[in-house]
């Protein structure tokens, strides 16, 4: 080891400590003492290890880092000032509104791939940016810094779990372990065998170290890559570290020092501090450009009108299908593939797909890691089992994040398998997302062509896919912009304007013939969009039946395609009334639970009849 | 070892068997090969190790069996019919609308604790039960059945480092290592070592089995605990075991035998099976019965008019004032107890205050467990990382359980710390669980009145509580009930009604203070009650606006208050223009936030100058 370079890491530390102690006291918040504590571990890395460009952080081939404990974002932002790729002043413009240094890290910084902040997402972030390696034949390694506390988030655990099966021996992970959470120390303090074990136990090769010395701290890391196991780098830590007054203390999370106790620590840390200026950051290998885009077409579809399919196989048959034209394509479930009908696309794309086991949330994560490298990174699994991995997808959505979810077996037309297993939130949770798009399929080629234009799109989308199967409604032709909509039944004279999705389409164009026959004519409307909605011809067509719209929709009543509709539509003073599950589910057979919990022709035309 | 014992016990799992195959073959779907790997498992279990009372399964100090994976619901009605408690011809009727035997296991069973099905969620569950022994000084044990595919679920290892850290030496869970899951093998087949690691690395005792090895099932069961950890039981299994045609065979996950294959399948069973009539189970130790109930008042709260006080930390003192007077009160916190300030009530009632570090999941899990035993559980984290448990909330509403969500921190007026902390998307989450209640006070009264009607009311409540301090607007006589509303202003000719809560009320009155000046008037509604909404007051007031109603929330304008209110009142020709969140906000100032993100003052001013 060269005593000079242990001593250039260590004083580059004391400056990004410097640095987080600054911005955060000019902000008047923040977290310097987690900046401290692993700040030689982020020094060694980025001025010591990590291969990459500076000049141009999204290269592909650069190593990436990922901070898990996002609330140390003072230090990564200390770190690219030092890169020279910010500059020092804007360090002072911490946490501000017209800064993008904002209190965690975020995508709007070029250096940024992912929003954290919600702890416990980073290693599945780091997971999948390694899958895209593999896929893609790179040699980046990817270094995740995780606090200790984080430690009990079960989604580390998931990552950890996926890393060790799939081998994944460019993946590091760099325990911080300053034994203090927010609110007290954690369970284990500075017990640093308890997290060696639990890695181990996971099929990871570990290191323990003094997190604060440099030397090891290098030793450690130039060992990154060996062997087919992915490595945990356990460091013990000191909350405030190089803050002699406030070190190893309690009631020191989140809190900035004082104006005079900044000025004091930094006098202290200054003799021991040097900038990275001109310290050389070695290059990453060069690699050829991605220049993969979507194609110009994808093969077309083979349907005939009234031909039974159910959306959730139409889904693995579009992936299938699509995913030879469309290297950017790949696939990940939860060991539902042979009921999300993803095992289509797993059997022609063997290296594209990954089985993610059951643990949603790491495969949304990983999904996102994927995405960083430009693949169009599908994710499927029945729908209410997303709804384990809401945080993560929230946090993709502030990512700004491209992943296209799918959910198979929603609401109560999945029949006996019991409420369990019935997606009965999800659009709710879904169009709660920043930028999201909703997608319900009612037929197979409204689910073939919403899936190409998924992986034509970017953003955060959800296709909601049914168990039953369904009649093919539309042409092979038919297009299916994302914001449109379809009217199948339209007179004049009709009184009521239904607006359904997926299964309740089925159900209100038998509802339609039911009340012709009595002389009532309904407009129905598929709302194969649900956000964005298909806005401007629910409301052409509801402004021809005296502005009347039933929504009808298999997902309980709250926050789904009726909720969608009415906050749309009210203020220009039309009349939404919704159908909707509104209880529990009871096992049972599809068309009874449809009957039971009025959402079936029956209930739509008495809901319609009431209204005239 | 008795080996008339083992006999007899392998007598009744074969029975066990029997039942499964024929009620998932009547059924025509079902997973008899999951509750045939489980079988011996079960039947030693229940037949010759917990202590209960059959006939009073809800009975305080009876041991307690989750059936966390629970598609093996067959087997778990099998056992209760051996037990006399269910008919055996009911089996038949399983997944009928007409019979509470459903697809997964749901508490309309009397001797079904909690709905499971979504996997990994037993294990918390269990640990809150065992949370509850503590507080209660019981002494039953909780046995937890889980499969080795649901292992992959991060769930399983915060609990299994919760029950660690708290040493809960009577929650035993039991691994049905088969090998298979739904859609191709494990992970880890049969390498039983992999679960032992790390179970032991969570530091729980662990045995390892072969689960059809009846001697050997009783001698480790017989050895539950002792010391002071949790003991995990590994088995080793067959999926099908008993089934010879189809034992450890792939494509059998989720599919019922024909009438022919059950058929051979219990010919081959019957001679090696016996029902279990005469079997004698071990009672319970008799404990006094808990006739705890609400008290009928609380001690009264202090404020002054005006008074600034966070939302968040009245939460924090109304815990803390009701928790002498009603012991059932129980909280949970994810190391954030100094910003939900739950910590008011961990300093005074210390042993009824469990810290779940950072681990959503577990934490709500646990308290459904503990809910189980007529703990009022209140669970407080920003409400942003609550929907990490979003599932767990999900099987909660399906077991019609009863916890006390308390989510701080929520939207952009937390301010610098980013979109990672801010939730954004929690009342689309919480509305859209089946039974919910979701409350938002804008005051400290009505936090502490609302705190009491969670404490005093029976279902899935959410409490959303904000980072702010805020001026007091209730004089402390003033009574908040669920479902309802308050109008603060209202005069003869205002034009519209603005219908806000939590930080946009206030918002509200001084965008009416500028209106008043433009001699503009408006009514302002409180809807502290998001649901149920408080419906019938916002329609009396606005059929005095001309119907117009802006609503204005922080939160995604998605599946919101302003959803709410759109989709109770537009049916009724209401026009209801939404103000709320509509992208990813960025760090900054509360204030300024307010008004980037078009919810300010200003913004609700700008919205109602638009409308007349």
């Amino acid at each position: 080891m060269n005593p000079a370079t242990v001593e250039m890491l260590s004083g580059i530390a004391n400056q990004l400590r410097i640095h987080s102690i600054t911005a955060t006291t000019a902000a008047g918040s923040g977290h310097p003492t987690s900046a401290c504590s692993a700040a030689d571990l982020v020094a060694a890395l980025f001025f010591g290890q990590m291969r990459f460009d500076p000049k141009n952080p999204q290269y592909r081939n650069n190593d990436r880092f990922i901070l898990s404990k996002g609330h140390a974002a003072p230090l990564l932002y200390a770190v690219w000032a030092e890169l020279g790729v910010l500059p020092v002043s804007d360090l002072a413009r911490l946490r501000q509104i017209g800064s993008d240094l904002e209190g965690h890290p975020t995508p709007r910084l070029p250096f940024v791939d992912v929003s954290t902040g919600s702890l416990g997402q980073g290693l599945s972030v780091g997971a999948g940016m390694q899958l895209a390696a593999r896929v893609d034949h790179l040699d980046f390694r990817t270094y995740v810094l995780l606090g200790d506390g984080e430690c009990a988030e079960g989604s580390v655990w998931e990552a950890a779990n996926f890393a060790g099966i799939y081998q994944l021996n460019s993946l590091i992970a760099l325990i911080d372990v300053n034994r203090l959470g927010q609110s007290q120390p954690t369970a284990f303090g500075h017990d640093l065998d308890v997290y060696k074990r639990r890695f181990e136990a996971f099929n990871w090769r570990t290191e323990v170290i003094d997190g604060h010395d440099m030397e090891e701290i290098i030793e450690v890391l130039s060992a990154a890559g060996l062997g087919t196991q992915p490595l945990a780098i356990i460091a013990k830590t000191v909350k405030g570290h190089g803050i002699p007054a406030i070190e190893d203390k309690e009631g020191w999370h989140g809190k900035p020092l004082s104006k005079e106790e900044a000025a004091r620590a930094i006098a202290e840390l200054q003799p021991k501090a040097r900038a990275a200026g001109d310290v050389p950051i070695a290059p990453p290998r060069a690699v050829a450009p991605d220049t993969r885009v979507a194609p110009e077409a994808y093969p077309p579809i083979h349907y005939k009108l009234g031909e039974l399919v159910a959306t959730r196989e139409a889904y693995g048959t579009a992936l299938a299908r699509i995913g030879g034209a469309d290297e950017r394509i790949v696939a990940l479930d939860g060991d539902t593939k042979n009921s999300t009908y993803s095992e289509k696309f797993m059997k022609k794309f063997p290296d594209r797909f990954f089985e993610c086991f059951i643990a949603e949330q790491n495969m949304v994560g990983a999904a996102l890691g994927l995405s960083v490298f430009h693949k169009e990174a599908f994710v499927s699994t029945f729908a209410a089992f997303l709804t384990r991995a809401h945080d993560q997808i929230r946090m993709a959505g502030h990512s700004m994040g491209n992943i296209k979810l799918c959910g198979s077996h929603v609401g109560v037309s999945i029949g006996e398998d019991g409420a369990s297993q019935m997606a009965l939130e999800d659009i709710a949770m879904m169009r709660a997302v920043a930028g999201s798009v909703v997608l319900y399929p009612a037929d197979a080629v409204a689910t073939e062509k919403l899936v190409e234009q998924m992986a034509r799109g970017r953003g955060i989308f959800f296709l909601r896919t049914s168990r039953p199967k369904a009649p093919v409604l539309y042409d092979n032709e038919e297009q299916f912009p994302i914001g449109g909509a379809k009217v199948l039944r339209k007179t004049p004279g009709d009184k009521v304007t239904v607006v359904a999705a997926g299964v309740t389409l089925h159900e209100a164009l038998r509802a339609a013939d039911e009340l012709s026959k009595e002389g009532v004519g309904i407009s129905v409307i598929d709302a194969y969009s649900v956000k964005p909605l298909g806005t401007d011809l629910i409301r052409s067509t509801a402004e021809q039946t005296g502005r009347q719209i039933v929504t009808v929709e298999d997902h309980y009543i709250e926050g789904g395609l009726g909720d969608a509709v009415a906050g749309e539509l009210s203020g220009e003073g039309f009349r939404v009334h919704k159908l909707g599950v509104r209880e529990s589910p009871h096992s049972g057979k599809s068309e009874e639970l449809l009957a039971r919990y009025g959402i079936n022709a029956q209930a739509i035309a008495g809901a319609v009849r009431a209204l005239i």
